[in-house]
């Protein structure tokens, strides 16, 4: 018998035995999603890696074949074919991963567990980085075992005198690394950075367009960065950058008195060396000063001598109520995001559509949950933008490019539920293009796949409120447009008919000599200038948009 | 200052805190979802506890308000309004969740840790339950915690005779349950099950309507069960159940060779007693009997006789891949999933939607990566269905009602893409509802949250081919009825106009007597009869279907 009646067996199983098991929520579901996750999570995590320390980053990645493994099944079988038949799938092969990059590198003591261990590494602090679960990395290395059962070999130096080669695998069960061999080289050129390699079964031929797009993207939004992919044909595809100058580094922020909640406060208390209310207040939370945390002890009537190792559970919920309650905390810093900046949204969407009009906007700074974020818009109109019957739509999150599950995202909710085009004299076949970016230390979203952005609605209005202001600029565009080839066609008409008015009029008074019609044809071409100037934004539909 | 310089710290996370941290990604993502998730994931933790020893589930649900804690930032500020003005929130309140169930109980000894701690739990096994991930109830209490600081209570008993009490909270850094009381009662009546009780901050107004849905949604599929909810107003919503006929307990499945991966055969390994190649097969592997186990080890020239402990890391690549590859395993068996059944899903649709037209189809079974799974569904038009503009969808895996973010679910792409409504002759404004269902021993869920299925190839096909045959019978259906139509049109011309030409003829002719038109009448009436019990398939639009 190959079933048995169920008994309830109760286990622990440790976090990569859970991921090993559900590797479809990391973006792990099949080898051409596993391939392209691979190499989009390590290329994430090499990125970081030089941004930490503004180092304008050279990445290099090469994915080579190893070995053909047809697969059975998991193929999708063609319409009309009989689904009993199982056929081996050809994509399917075993590759050799190499990510190589010239980030800051990993200190040798914590190399395996870093590359080997699920829930382990740097990324576990509030700043706007990539990578978001600590997780992705990881988990492209795993599914590499899970596969081809061979280690992964990771070399790294932090540009001190030596550079340190692990070979590693990981015990899923016991979630701990593995490491079947080390060795140290010597630095000579003191280079500092980080190669992981290892094998993985997947179908690039699948993962190809996405992938390419992918690295297309992302270029365009680090124009700092080199990027090299050799594909397994051999390909090179190079991404060279267009700058040097490199954003600020993200910077690790404290905590916001409205993101908190209990565990947040028990944590802090058991680390705190503060004494008494004002000093714990002042000391952990992000913009509280002085001024404000008396401000806000005075509302609360919480006690400022009052030790915060000594308060109570309940205590612990009126402070967290109690903060979240209070209005007079300043809101989040955003100096601590790095936006895209509309001059490089621009270059960018020109670069890449060179569109007739274009628009940009960066909002202000918002938040939600304490957490700070940016939206920023561009819209783009005509030219090389297709014209597909629907929005071609760019997604961005603290500059990763966003490729699937588009429909489950929060701006295509705004787009397509939330706008009314026809407003901003978009219709069907408006050959249109947007782009959204979003910068967070936290960017809220719904999988571990990081694939699409959940509908907060703070993000959410952030978002609509960018789209309808590079709407707006495009429909005053599209107006002008409009009344242009208006003009241009009256003129045109004027022009045509005038000289035979004139001529008819003179024939008809007898007269010899026919009136001069081009200041009459100036004027009205003036008109048509003022047209152009006037301005075109319509204060009614203004009103009417934000109520 | 309130930011500082990154440094790149290196530190585990436990599991707890990984969920904590992230909570978004597993259906916590607000107050209102806070609420919803905990509910819905208690309930059918309920559910499967007195599924798998076949108990008629009784499920006593109470909500009940414990204060108000008005909170700032989490509200969807209104359009127009000042968005830096931070206004309470009134919809957010602290409550007490209880939920009461009559199945087969926790052992004491795995109370504390199957309520206070994450990745512990009795929920890895393959079999079909609706837990998956073994994490949501726990996410309930953890959510409840953070935002209450109170513990847990839990109630349980297998049915011996004592009950259990425990005061659970969770050291989320370390991943332990902390018990801060337990208590054993007599059990002078033999019950058995479970009652989880605690407090939680959420916003039960917004959820409401969905939580309502979610219920009513629940007892149609599950209609053995009684589930009582006590709102917190007091409202009493009971379903009762309409028959105490059980669906077979879910069975525990092997292995399946398709659906294996290296750490799979590696783990077998290291417990297995089997000592050859022919034992290690058919011990361990879904369906593998002694002359598939013989004929597999001959195609694949690995030696019967090989002691599988033995097995070189290589030679486990290569056994994975021959199983992959070998065309010769049966399917996986799917007596062990619990689809609805046609009856049911056809009397829960006339229940809920009583249409004028109804069709059901169970498909037969398949299989994604060795995991067998059955598609089911049903298609309603006409009657108490809305006319909405669109398809009304339902969907349920196994026996869930899915209720967010529909347009992510893999049925939403087959209906809205893949399908051409036209060919069946429904269009925009067609009054159509489809109910679909997928059961198997494992759900391919996108989301730790369980709101949304992955486009799998496989499942998508099934999912299709279910929705072409109920839509088939529709089209059938409809074209009857248009004809049907058309002949009634036809026959009350022909019996208006028929009396009046006679009466003309007769006296035209000079007779006296009309003739009997009523033989004629009839006939036309028979071909009529005829014409509603053509054949309607319409063999053309078949074969076209299918290419």
């Amino acid at each position: 018998m190959s079933t048995s009646r169920p008994k309830e067996v109760f286990q622990e199983i440790s976090p990569a035995d859970f991921f090993y098991r559900n590797r479809d929520i990391a973006g792990f579901s099949n080898p051409s999603r596993a391939i392209y996750s691979a190499i989009r999570e390590l290329t994430e995590n090499s990125l970081d890696a030089c941004e930490v320390h503004q180092i304008p980053p050279d990445i290099y990645v090469r994915l080579s074949v190893e070995g053909e493994t047809p697969q059975l099944v998991s193929a999708p079988p063609e319409e009309g074919e009989e689904e009993e038949e199982a056929k081996p799938f050809p994509g399917v092969r075993t590759y050799t991963l190499r990510v190589a990059d010239n980030g800051s590198g990993v200190p040798a003591e914590f190399i395996p567990s870093a590359f080997g261990q699920i829930l382990y590494g740097s990324k576990y602090q509030m700043r706007q980085m990539r990578g978001t679960f600590g997780l992705g990395g990881k988990m492209a290395i795993l599914y590499g075992q899970i596969t081809t059962h061979r280690p992964a070999k990771i070399t790294s130096s932090t540009g001190n005198d030596k550079i340190h080669v692990f070979e590693i695998m990981t015990d899923i069960q016991k979630n701990r690394p593995i490491i079947l061999g080390s060795d140290k080289l010597e630095n000579e050129r003191g280079w500092h950075g980080t190669i992981v390699e290892f094998s993985i079964e997947g179908d690039y031929i699948r993962a190809m367009p996405k992938l390419l797009e992918y690295f297309k993207q992302t270029a365009m939004v680090t124009p700092y960065a080199n990027v090299t992919f050799v594909d397994p044909d051999g390909r090179l595809y190079r991404f060279i950058r267009a700058t040097t100058k490199m954003p600020q580094p993200p910077k690790e922020i404290l905590p916001h008195p409205y993101g908190v909640d209990v565990e947040t406060i028990r944590r802090i208390i058991n680390v705190t060396d503060a004494e008494d209310m004002m000093d714990f207040l002042t000391t952990h939370f992000h913009r509280v000063g002085k001024s404000i945390a008396k401000r806000f002890l005075d509302a609360t009537e919480i006690d400022p001598a009052e030790n915060p190792t000594e308060l109570k559970p309940q205590e612990i919920v009126s402070l967290v109520q109690a903060m979240k309650n209070f209005g007079g905390f300043l809101p989040p810093d955003a100096s601590v995001l790095s936006p895209l900046g509309e001059d490089l949204l621009e270059a960018g969407i020109k670069k890449e559509l060179n569109p007739e009009f274009i628009a940009v906007e960066t909002r202000k700074p918002s938040a939600y949950s304490g957490f700070p974020f940016i939206v920023e818009a561009g819209i783009a109109y005509g030219g090389d933008v297709p014209r597909t019957g629907s929005i071609l739509l760019f997604r961005f999150a603290n500059r990763i490019p966003l490729l699937y599950d588009e429909a489950s995202d929060v701006t295509y909710k705004v787009i397509h539920t939330t706008m009314n085009w026809n407003r901003y004299k978009v219709a069907q076949d408006t050959p249109l293009a947007l782009v959204i970016h979003i910068c967070s230390t936290k960017i809220p979203y719904k999988t571990v796949g990081k694939e699409f952005i959940a509908d907060r609605p703070e993000v959410e209005k952030e978002i609509l409120k960018a789209v309808r202001e590079v709407s707006r600029k495009l429909a005053s565009y599209l107006t002008r447009k409009e009344s242009i080839e208006r003009e241009r066609k009256r003129i045109d008409v004027f022009s045509r008919y005038l000289p035979k008015i004139a001529r008819f009029s003179t024939e008809l008074a007898g007269r010899k000599k026919e009136p001069d019609i081009n200041p009459l044809l100036r004027s009205l071409i003036r008109y048509a200038k003022e047209t152009r100037k006037r301005p075109r934004l319509d204060e009614e539909e203004e009103r009417d948009d934000n109520q």
